[in-house]
């Protein structure tokens, strides 16, 4: 029997990093070891309060397996104790998860007393769809934890320059630049990055998504709800010549399925990275640095190509 | 009968810069006013040499309607003294035109004793293939400039933050970053800007090059001398990813063909463009304000299709 | 018979601007070629019309020799097109000098219609009282014009990170930081520069400026007319530890007055000096480089003795 | 009888850090908890192996209570990873504290297995005499700690913009700039700071330098041979202007002797204070905000005076 593939997941809950969780946990041979939580789309209390609340809804049978999956509270605001917009309410909901009246997010009494970046120093493998935080702090508490690490998965930072939330800086890294800088610098692991450009120039169709959240299961009817503000808010949207509105983007989900199945990488620039931390206009912003003008030993995964087959079925199987 | 457009050229010859204004000279309905020459491939002395030796070369009668276009000399250093890599001489030879030993520029005896910025402020009409010193100088010393230009055409920045000279830098721009800073900001008048990026996704093939280059003409002939040099060192290069030494790749014409004929250009994003100033890692770099975040009045055309057809007539032209 | 001292006076009128002048006009031996005029702390309109009329109020014969010192129009705004607070209404007035009902500033009319760069280029010797934007500019258009100069007094910077417009940095400086580091880098000429802090710590008592302005003259009345102002201002003003309301601060005048009796100057700090141009906090600061860190081989003299005493004759002299 | 001053001394020794802590080991009424290492003017582990044998050195009895003081290892880097000259082995020793042939720092096999940063977190008062990486990472993981905490002193930073590593920068804050911007903003208890220029134009006599280091005590001959390196240096060193060299400045030990009596400290500037991240040239400096332009709530104690008999004094029990 093979072993299991084991995963740490660091998430700022999040509707994308719910649905990338619930993909995870459909996801064969993989053995969730712990869920780090980060300040982000929301308050860091909101974000610590979901995560059991997800595990509960993925279990369709009494199996409380899930429910052993320690979560950890982490860092509650980034390194500099600003960022951009401190949190993405209006695309999230103020709770991090659509404000969906008839649900709520457990307390934190079942939350685990050791802190996120202790726990992530005795774990193995990592996979992160929040600012940054946490795994500086770890680096910096730690420095020899990247080599313990076979592979490191990041939703965040941008390839093109084009941003979300400047006019060159993506959410994750710009809500800390320097935890994003500091993490691209000293993790010396094999690193994987899903970029905003990435992610929304491989958006999934209006079809597959409606098809996906309207199975009849119960981990698609909590989708379905918790989906429903984020729908609303970009049925409102009209940026203009990114189109990322004309498909289904679940950001997060795309580093999640490249840990859970490196094969869904099908093509990458592999170059060192790093992220400007002095710009005026492109703080936070994510730099390739193709060419080798930067003289740096570290070298990430840019993702550019993904096999959209094995994702799609990746993301089905989540609310199966 | 039509009247001719009138065209002011401000130039830092440049192996390319000489391929576009001989592809202007070249060109039907179009009279240029002056050329006036600024810092940047290679030194301003050198510049303001070449100009006079290519209008000569460009006029195969003794009709020296050419010689009698006046030049200028303009900036010798970026506004704030020092630039990335002061000049090009890698690409562009020591003396800015590929180090042919049998030829060797005029002197400067036929120069105009007028300033570059001084005659610029007289004329209507500019395509920029050079660091942007003179034009920010021009509306420094007189802010209303920009509303008596008809349109301004730029060779320089980066659209996707990929740069030449520095990770996300594009020669130009990053030669004199507060210069097209102030040019982005300060000129209201319709402006066209053909990025390095747009540049060498949209180049000619070496087979176009090479039956373009052996037309068996005097000026085609001027064309393969000051070419040589280039071409040894492109050949050498070997930048990865981007791979734009695949074809042939002529920045400042592009520019040019849009200046003198509009229709080249079948595609842009019109958006606000800025200058990173401050950073680290991306200072020089320009910024595509897609999403209206910088709420910025003006807006330029970032070229992002052009009519190849027309292109590759416009160039051949240049050599008949 | 001794040779005048030759001296070219650019402002921005602004009080003590104008003290300064008329100090000037007083002073024996001097004769001010010409008055350029720059933005700063009000409309360039409007500090190009003052000059006029201080020279006129500085006459007080029919002797009209005061009035045929011409007066140029010069850069309306900063380098890169915005300062920090542009203008300083609410200590000079909206018009510049104080407001004051019953003068008003002549019109435009006699204003010399070359740019005042231009003129600066043809003369010799300069005091800089405002932003240094005509400076930056006229070093930008002819790279060799400090070696011409004589020497450069400035208004302008700090030399303990004391700011007067933000935390850490002076009006001038912080008005246009590209410009005064370009001064400051490109003008080789022996140049002193009296600071901020250097100005407020050597203020005058209140009971000299009593009488310096209770004098019964034309001046002294046209003076106290446009202090009114200004007085009132610093009355209400709370500043605390810097104190710099405890005595009589006409910025403007030491520089003039260093101009024009270089023995004034009785301690000066001798050293490389830069402006930081890129700070979140600190932009626009002065540096000063005491150590040699960054082997710069420009050095300016900043002042930080003087003597009182011709000081005060310097400036009681200006209304007699 | 009065309770004793609990106090955590956090350090990177370091000559003046050694007759910091010696200082406070001899001082009446001071129970020193734990003693925090931090990378700065040596290594990590060179800084970890040194408190144990100061401590020894520091008793002169066979009484052992000094031993039992804990010395924990915390950050070996900067934040970002990179600082302005990682270490001052030029004054301080390759080793740290003087290169003395016949004195080994023991091994690192008595230090706690605990990291310097959670034991910060279980104490509560602090000196920090080193770059300030440990208390940023401390507020960073757990942001209520500045309230536990009763006052901090903090040697580091400047207050007039005289660098010692850099034009502008002082060594501590230039070293971890993010981590003193990270406390001077997030620590909200009373804190007090010893800068360099108030520590070198408050310097002893060498006279007293003299007397105090040749006291016939095991300790003195301690202090000789750490000192023997520094003043070497000192001696060749001609730093002009500043002149910190005509007296003996022991930097750490204000912040120290202010930690150990409060009454030492007898002039102070209260104003918000903030550390520039971004300038080129002044990242690193300590900017005061007197006049309340940058509208922070939280406040510093920037010393200006102090009760040099007291500090003679608190220096001299160092070595008896």
């Amino acid at each position: 029997m093979a072993s299991k593939k084991l995963l740490l997941v660091d998430l700022d809950c999040g509707v994308d990093d719910a649905q990338a969780l619930m993909s995870a946990l459909a996801a064969p041979g993989i053995e969730i070891l712990g869920i780090t939580c980060c300040h982000g789309n929301t308050t860091l209390d909101n974000v610590t309060c979901w995560p059991r609340h997800i595990l509960y809804c993925s279990t369709a049978t009494l199996d409380n397996a899930f429910l052993q999956i320690p979560v950890y509270k982490g860092a509650s605001a980034p390194l500099l104790g600003y960022g951009h917009s401190i949190h993405a309410s209006n695309y999230h909901g103020k709770d991090g998860l659509g404000d969906v009246p008839d649900l709520s997010a457990p307390g934190l009494e079942n939350v685990q007393k050791e802190h996120a970046v202790l726990a992530m120093l005795r774990l193995v493998s990592l996979v992160a769809t929040g600012p940054l935080t946490n795994l500086a702090l770890a680096v910096n508490m730690e420095p020899s934890f990247p080599q313990k690490l076979k592979s490191l998965f990041i939703m965040g930072g941008n390839m093109e320059s084009r941003g979300n939330v400047t006019a060159c800086g993506e959410f994750n890294f710009t809500c800390d630049p320097e935890a994003a800088y500091i993490v691209l610098n000293a993790y010396g692991c094999p690193t994987y990055i899903a970029t905003w450009e990435f992610t929304f120039k491989n958006y999934l169709s209006w079809a597959f998504h409606d098809k996906w959240i309207n199975q009849e299961t119960r981990k698609a009817e909590f989708m379905r709800k918790i989906c429903a503000h984020a729908a609303e808010f970009t049925e409102k949207c009209s940026d203009t010549e990114e189109d990322w509105t004309k498909g289904f983007v679940s950001c997060d989900s795309y580093a999640m399925a490249a840990a859970v199945d490196e094969s869904c990488v099908t093509g990458a620039i592999n170059c060192a990275v790093s992220v400007e931390l002095a710009g005026t206009l492109t703080r936070g912003m994510m730099v390739l640095d193709i060419t080798g003008k930067l003289e740096k030993k570290n070298k990430a995964f840019v993702i550019t190509k993904f096999d959209m087959e094995k994702f799609e079925r990746f993301m089905m199987a989540a609310l199966k």
